[in-house]
């Protein structure tokens, strides 16, 4: 991997930092954030600006461009990539690191007098704005938001925001239609006294008008906003799209509708000025409901008076609680998943011996099993497929220059998942195809039994994830081990494999408690540098749960394993087992046999029925 | 318990929110918050504001008081008896209850147009200050500083603060003398470069200086408030304690010193006109230091460029890491507690089945044994002795009102702790001097599995106490069981029972991660309501442990008790522990039979020393 060359670019922005053609007032420093007006995690090739900037493409990182320096902050999972991506114009900003500054001491360290700081006030989030504002303005300069972005100015060849066709889910797959979705909108609006409530999550306007897209790689969404009033409906999208015969007619166009279920397309662009003019419009004590998550320029735009700010939307706690439909859909998905899978492993455990199977060629089969499979979409994320040493780089895509033949020698980790018109997969086996050390199986087993602490773990209603993420770690602590990753995240369903409000993680962000019908992965792990990885990764639908005393009729909740993948026995060490520990692995491979076989076998795939019946048998505790 | 009639009282207070003798102009409404001037949990009399003119004087709750009404917000422990301690002038506003509106709200609801809602600057933390401030405003109301207390101005027979004697601790107590405290708190504020630091809480004040007080019912502080500067120091303190020769002789009053520690001793009122003219004197960049929990007063003091905000002093972090001098002295206190503990348990075997033991009578009796150990200075809080039901109510004290008296039927929950001269102890035992029901003795078993889950977790350096919170609850959640308060809190070396900055609870407070030296209890419990409460109590030190794998070199931590106190064997449901748990307890009882055992023999308390010998028996898991 060699560096993008940036100086002409740096030069080119610099020159329009001070350019009255974009800018009042020349500003002396310009910061490039990672995201999209959305905050999406995933973003469209036209929006990764700082990659352009900089050559660095990981998915976290912040760029801050000076009249003289240039500097890219990023988190641990890239101090290499980011290394090894950009050139000698920039310096590397190692966050969590004791010695790296924050972006805003940096700033107050390196400007002069008075300066003026830029930002697209789209693409920043709010906090962030507020964050950076309040210590450049102590410090005696101002932040300022530049409505043309200044990437934009330079980047030549800008590739066109996507504007991919909208596929519309029927009731058989999301359970309840569009209109009744803004129903109990309303009904939520109005117990919180709120007249209007702006959707700027790319995934909560698909999930509202059970509409999909494919604008961003692996997420199912497509680039709109909403805005609901107490009576109107605006949905702000590029207007082309809605010009299909089956959209319109799913979104109900044309058909003579109740007032308040007629919905106003507005072109994608004008979301600031039509929210500007409906804040104009606002008695006192009118509130306008937004995620404190949401973009400077949306914020801005209405009032403080009239903002009522919250983390989660209505809409993702109502998206985080499956209903039947997308239960069953998402069951679906897995069953079809796990047969995939299913043949992969059967064919890996062929080819490999014979050393012609690659990172790279494992993933594309894992592919080529899943697009097999009905109402196969695209993958959920890009796959993991790494082998020895690369599995310990946690989140690691193979590439020809790192690409490895898969070995009996080597432990394989492969973490994959997919987009299925019924639900969304993503699920991590960890498998040895030769003789595994004692070590490695005693680092599986640890891993193992995390893994079964958490997803037999009963809880009262009303805990929070990360109350459970240290049942995962525990079996490892006892040997000091540990993973730097936390252990689960929400998981939508034809949807973001990774969405909140909900999650199992040691770091306590302000997560809504746990609740039935929620979906999210468990998926501890072990990575011994240089040497392998080992993650185990099931994702789970949260479960009422009986229990002895029911806590008082507060009710209690569980887990149960959507994946139904077999966990390859070879790698467990039994007498690091409890004996419960092994009921639970034997009764999970019985519901894998039963339900995976059954479909197999109804496929007509009986070799890989076979190497899944293989894969099942019991294994047994000695006494 | 009848309640206190107030009709006088908020007449009297009403008519002073209108005197030109006290305000500028009226106010419509005035809060009353629970605390003092120092944001303590216990508070001297004179500061019991809030329960002078309502009546309830539990540890946690708000009072406001408008023209009109009268309302009162407090927590579920406190939800019963405030409702009988209040009369009918008052709404009880029970906290975390769904329909209960916030003061913010509520104020907003009740007040006529372009109120001024006044409050004491020196009570009401500076966050509580913000909140309240910012919802009124955006309600078009105000809320102001009001500087004389309200509530004082009509307390005609309100108690003086109190101004005991002080008490010097020399080096075999503190492990480090005052000027070294000093020395290493200036190297923490070169680090942070700030030039002064605002020490307001009472027992960092007590710490800094290895000094101790009385002013505080079962904390050993004293009313005072610290200035350090680079090279100045200010006590704030009220002058004639200052009087006594030792004290002297321990400030080095009358020596000549370096400069830097002579100590400029100031009255205790001056506080804040101190302040006030050393930030007149600031440069810009300059910085003062105060915890984000000081008071509004002290806060505002401090122009907002000049303030240096943490959640946690320097003081705090470094008090909560105790040394080898203060962890032998947490030994040596824990060892005598349970020699008294030790007397009291077969004291109550013999006597109890006699009918004449009440709870009031074993927590004097209690009392009686600890004060017969040297050094020792007095009970370390209210003692919780409850039998039966009394044992559901978490808080319990009892009164004549309520005490019951022990019996072989019923079981007998003893949460208890002292203040010796060398350190502080807390440690609670649930004990039957009967036959325990089967299902007590299977609630019991659960809470011990919790209490052994968590006192031999090991977790990696790093690890914030939230983490184990889980683990003391697993075993009774897995039977839909649960209890409703935290697991652990810091406790002080001669100092607050309850000392953040770390913790173990299912709350996420702004914790700090947990390092050796650092000494936290350990107590899940249960409660049946209107039945009986379990509760097993340790507290415990942060040790360094051994693992096989040692974190990569970064550390691991595990827990050693401190308190040696038998854990009734009578109440263990063998079968249901594990083989490593019934290892944990035959291990502990041999320690306590080994360390107690020595030293009631030492005492020549030898039948105390038969009833340890006879609590410890190891218990035998049959195969």
């Amino acid at each position: 991997m060699s560096p993008k060359i940036t100086t002409e670019l740096l030069r080119q922005l610099r020159q329009v930092m001070k350019s009255s053609r974009y800018l009042t007032e020349p500003i002396q420093a310009y910061i490039v954030p990672s995201g999209d007006a959305h905050q999406s995690e995933y973003i469209a090739p036209c929006d990764c600006r700082r990659a352009f900037i900089s050559g660095f493409d990981g998915s976290a990182g912040t760029a801050i461009i000076t009249e003289q320096k240039a500097a890219m902050w990023t988190d641990g999972r890239y101090f290499l990539q980011a290394a090894q991506q950009i050139d000698s114009n920039w310096t590397l900003m190692k966050m969590g690191l004791k010695d790296t500054p924050t972006q805003e001491d940096w700033l107050v360290s390196v400007l002069p007098e008075g300066s003026k700081v830029g930002v697209d006030p789209f693409i920043i989030p709010a906090d962030q704005w507020k964050r950076i504002s309040k210590a450049l303005k102590s410090a005696g300069h101002v932040l300022v938001p530049v409505k043309e972005n200044l990437i934009d100015a330079i980047w030549m060849d800008r590739p066109q925001r996507p504007c991919k066709p909208l596929m519309t889910l029927d009731l058989s797959y999301t359970g309840i239609g569009w209109k009744e979705k803004i129903a109990a909108l309303r009904a939520k609006m109005v117990e919180r006294k709120v007249l209007w409530l702006v959707v700027t999550a790319l995934d909560e306007v698909s999930w509202l008008f059970n509409l999909r897209g494919s604008d961003v790689e692996y997420n199912p969404v497509f680039f709109a906003y909403a805005v609901i009033g107490t009576d109107t409906i605006r949905l702000f999208i590029s207007g082309d799209r809605m010009a299909d015969p089956s959209t319109r007619e799913h979104l109900l166009l044309d058909s003579s509708l109740e007032a308040e279920f007629k919905i106003q397309v507005v072109p994608y662009e004008s979301v600031l000025t039509e929210l500007q003019a409906i804040c104009v419009g606002l008695s006192p004590k009118e509130k306008v409901w937004l995620s404190d998550k949401a973009s400077y320029a949306l914020t801005e735009a209405i009032p403080k008076a009239h903002r009522y700010l919250t983390p989660c939307t209505p809409i993702c706690i109502a998206k985080a609680v499956k209903n039947a439909a997308e239960t069953e859909g998402m069951r679906r998905a897995h069953i079809k998943d796990a047969v995939a899978l299913c043949e992969l492993f059967n064919w890996l455990e062929k080819e490999v011996p014979k050393g012609s199977v690659t990172e790279i060629s494992a993933a594309d089969k894992a592919e080529e099993f899943r697009s097999q499979q009905t109402d196969f979409v695209d993958l959920s994320f890009a796959t993991i497929s790494s082998t020895g040493p690369n599995g310990a780089i946690i989140h690691y895509k193979p590439v020809p220059e790192t690409n490895r033949a898969l070995s009996g020698n080597e432990i394989y980790l492969l973490d994959s998942g997919a987009q299925y018109k019924d639900g969304t997969t993503d699920v991590t086996r960890t498998m040895h195809f030769g003789t595994p050390s004692a070590y490695e199986k005693e680092c599986f087993t640890y891993v193992l039994k995390g893994h079964i602490a958490v997803s037999a773990a009963i809880f009262p209603n009303g805990t929070k994830g990360h109350l459970l993420d240290s049942f995962a770690r525990s079996a490892l602590w006892d040997c000091g081990l540990d993973y730097l990753h936390g252990t689960g995240h929400g998981v939508g369903c034809f949807l973001n494999v990774h969405e909140g409000p909900c999650g199992i993680s040691y770091k306590t962000f302000a997560d809504e408690p746990l609740e039935a019908g929620m979906i999210v992965s468990d998926e501890p792990g072990y990575y011994e540098d240089e040497s392998f990885g080992i993650r185990i990764e099931n994702v789970v639908l949260v479960i009422p749960a009986k229990t002895k005393y029911n806590f008082s009729n507060r009710g209690s909740l569980t887990f149960e394993p959507l994946t139904l993948v077999p966990i390859q026995t070879k790698m467990i060490s039994v007498p690091l087992l409890t004996q419960k520990e092994c009921d639970w692995v034997n009764d999970y491979h019985r519901k894998c046999r039963e339900v995976i076989g059954a479909e197999l076998k109804s496929q007509g795939r009986h070799e890989a029925l076979q190497w899944l019946i293989r894969e099942t048998e019991p294994i047994t505790k000695m006494h």
